[in-house]
């Protein structure tokens, strides 16, 4: 462990979330290799809470689950021209087995399209085989040449959720990237996580895709986090890896394809935008621990409370609560709420002489750190309801947070403003053309996340913010990750 | 889908295998790298309920799950020197990120001792850090230059369930190897996969390890596959990467190590052995499908024979089966039958004209083929009942037919003849010289499994079959994968 140094939420993030994370055990980045780290108990145990959700919305939408190999063969991911361009330069070839140089170089994969494409092609034939949906949770590597960030820029991305699914026409893919937006909108609402949905310019799409949606939400610093893009792919790939299937009329088309991706980013996100001063703060239905119950035993009284404190504990066991029952008797009730809040976990119970004359417990709230007393016989009835309570309290504080952030204007210098110094999300009208989104991005040293699918801004009478020219869209422009 | 075409189990079992893993839909070899795979959905089930097992009982038994990095650089590799000796000619190498060369290579892990022990070292300090017991399930990777297997010899292994612990003393890792080996047993027990347990001899105990301890399961071909492993690794690794913690009285000591590992071998060999000529045999409790609902909807009763289909499918969700209704109507019940027999569905259930007469539904049990009659009002009671049927069965049958295999003999041309001919183990005395061992191989073409730890065999005035010396130990050896 690191010592506790609790730096401050809103003033150093960057370091805050460093050591939050380290400090509450959930990811260990001194690994010796720049860009990796290690799920510690704790952390593993978020990570696979965050990962049943998403399974649970994949597996009732008709996703199968698959698993395809790490390792991409050299030619294989070079079928598809604009996708390699892109990744070429990222991409940690494996070249040597044993002491041997290999006769082709195999890619560590850095998302799987091609991989998927090769063994579609051999499940593909018929239109009865579509729609195909399937989609794994695996590790990616990306050879990233900027500076890495814990859990967010990272060359081993160790929990990539990536769908891919096959269509018989354009239009279904259509509607399967629709599917995937209302699953994504689904899985961060859960998390309390508030985002932005906008259409990625054409200059940022995702290699080989007709185009990329993308779920940005924003860090305390005012930088844009991507935490999950939807691609559909038209036939691009389908064409490149010759995957096509028999239409009823006898004929044979290329498939249409999309794929969308979410990674540990998202638990970054979580941790990032619920968190305090204080550590963490889990939603609890992600939390791995829900409630934490802590003896207050007063000299005379101490088996009492022990007594009542273990028959709680029972209790909400019993009733399917993620309690732990601290009973360490070498520190201090105080130390005690200190370290479980560092650990985000969303209720503490304290029981104490003045509980056990009221016949009472005493309910601490992990975001408000409000406290308050309830009657042991309504116990159970009230910790269900301030579970509710706290999510949705996280989810209201965190989106009244991001809207917040957000400014139209339509003057460079204020959208330079907004995102320089307000570390906010300027939008701004815009003509649609490439000069001018390059031209946004330089003037307001932001990034162009897109146009937006999920406001509807009124763009009649605006004009583009650099030329001048009647504007098509409302675009959004802040610093990125 | 490759074609049909049901070899035999028991006469030609490779060609088995192969053809039941790709027709059943369980494992697809095709993927254009040597020796790797994808699993599509229906193995994946099956792979994901094996795990879930796995999982919970280390979960029960104080283990933590945690995930390391894939990548392991040299120098960390290379810190224990007899690892790398062995693992050296077997580990793929990452030189590139990129078009650049990396300033050191990385290795994809061919299993995480190494990556372990260097966070080990950093979470351990005193004595109340011990024991410390982690787990992680995560592909590894082998540089096979033999012919590879699909699932058996395979140079991606996708699921590496591999645990690792530390303790204050030898003796505490020693009672680890003990609770590890007792884990592993509950878990092929309730996989009905039968084993031996056996210590390696001295020239094949894993690298770096004190001792290992091996179970092996035998496969149709009488070819032994080790499907699990458990290392006490003394100090070994701990001085190599020098993990020591604070006694009570204030000095420093090396930790003791154990690790041990069971990969996806175990799905195989789960196929392998309770497989038939009509495909998988799959025990109820991992079966991704546990019962499928057939009807047989002869003319002029349709109607009545869905509508019962229909409330059994409903009724047997409702407790918890997972269970299909096979509504198809391009295909006949024969077909169904075959499709599902195929698959391994534990419990077929056929309703007719005469079950809808007679108020039954006719069960079918994959194990044996045998069908009866069963009331409806007795269904689920008579379900349940056959579900722990099948397992025991299975597990009986399974044991009974690797006991078969096994013979004491003194001679080493009767041994040969065992391990040659009759595809089985040869259990023989041994005078426990690696010599003589190794003698014992290369004259019997089979290798040694190692001294059983399972059986209590009695030494007492047999003589060693090589060099006539006291035998020591009944030492098994057989054909291994």
């Amino acid at each position: 462990m690191v010592e506790i140094s609790r730096t401050k939420w809103s003033t150093d993030f960057s370091k805050w979330f460093r050591d939050v994370i380290s400090q509450a055990e959930v990811y260990d980045y001194r690994y010796p290799v720049k860009g990796v780290g290690v799920w510690p108990p704790y952390g593993m145990k978020i990570r696979n809470n965050v990962i049943t959700l998403m399974k649970r919305l994949l597996d009732e939408s008709g996703h199968e689950e698959v698993l395809f190999p790490m390792l991409i063969p050299e030619d294989l991911l070079r079928k598809e021209a604009e996708h390699i361009a892109k990744f070429e330069e990222e991409v940690f070839w494996v070249t040597h087995g044993g002491k041997r140089p290999l006769e082709r170089r195999l890619a560590l994969r850095p998302t799987s399209e091609t991989a998927i494409m090769a063994m579609f092609k051999l499940w593909i034939k018929d239109h009865t085989d579509l729609p195909l949906k399937v989609y794994q949770i695996v590790n990616v590597f990306r050879y990233e040449t900027k500076a890495t960030h814990p859990m967010i820029r990272v060359r081993e991305v160790t929990t990539f959720k990536e769908a891919h699914t096959a269509h018989a026409t354009f239009e279904d893919a259509e509607r399967q990237v629709k599917e995937a937006v209302e699953i994504y909108k689904r899985f961060f609402d859960e998390l309390c996580i508030p985002y932005m949905i906008s259409l990625r310019p054409e200059w940022d799409k995702f290699a080989g895709a007709v185009y990329s949606i993308a779920f940005d939400t924003l860090l305390p610093d005012g930088r844009a986090l991507q935490i999950g893009t939807v691609h559909h792919l038209g036939q691009n790939f389908a064409k490149a890896f010759e995957v096509t299937y028999l239409k009823p009329d006898g004929t044979h088309e290329y498939v249409y394809t999309t794929s969308y991706g979410i990674s540990e980013r998202v638990i970054a996100a979580l941790i990032a935008i619920h968190g305090d001063d204080h550590g963490l703060v889990l939603p609890p239905h992600v939390a791995p621990i829900q409630i934490v119950i802590v003896p207050i035993p007063y000299k005379g009284v101490e088996k009492e409370v022990y007594k009542t404190c273990e028959e709680v504990y029972k209790e909400l066991l019993k009733h399917g609560f993620r309690v732990v029952y601290d009973k360490r008797e070498d520190i201090t009730p105080g130390e005690k709420y200190y370290y479980w809040e560092l650990k985000g976990v969303p209720i503490r119970i304290e029981i104490g002489p003045r509980n056990l004359k009221e016949n009472t417990a005493t309910i601490s709230r992990r975001d408000t750190l409000d406290r308050k007393d309830i009657p042991l016989d309504r116990l159970i009835y009230e910790l269900k309801k301030l579970m509710d309570d706290i999510k949705q309290s996280l989810y209201d504080r965190a989106w009244k947070w991001l809207r917040s952030r957000v400014g139209i204007v339509e003057d460079i210098e204020q959208a330079k403003d907004i995102v320089t110094k307000r570390q906010g999300v300027a939008v701004v009208p815009w003509c649609g053309s490439e000069s001018c989104g390059l031209e946004i991005e330089e003037r307001t040293e932001g990034r162009v996340l897109g146009v937006p699918l999920d406001e509807k801004y009124d763009v009649k009478g605006r004009r583009c913010i650099i030329c001048g020219r009647e504007a098509k869209h409302m675009i959004r422009v802040c610093k990125t990750y």
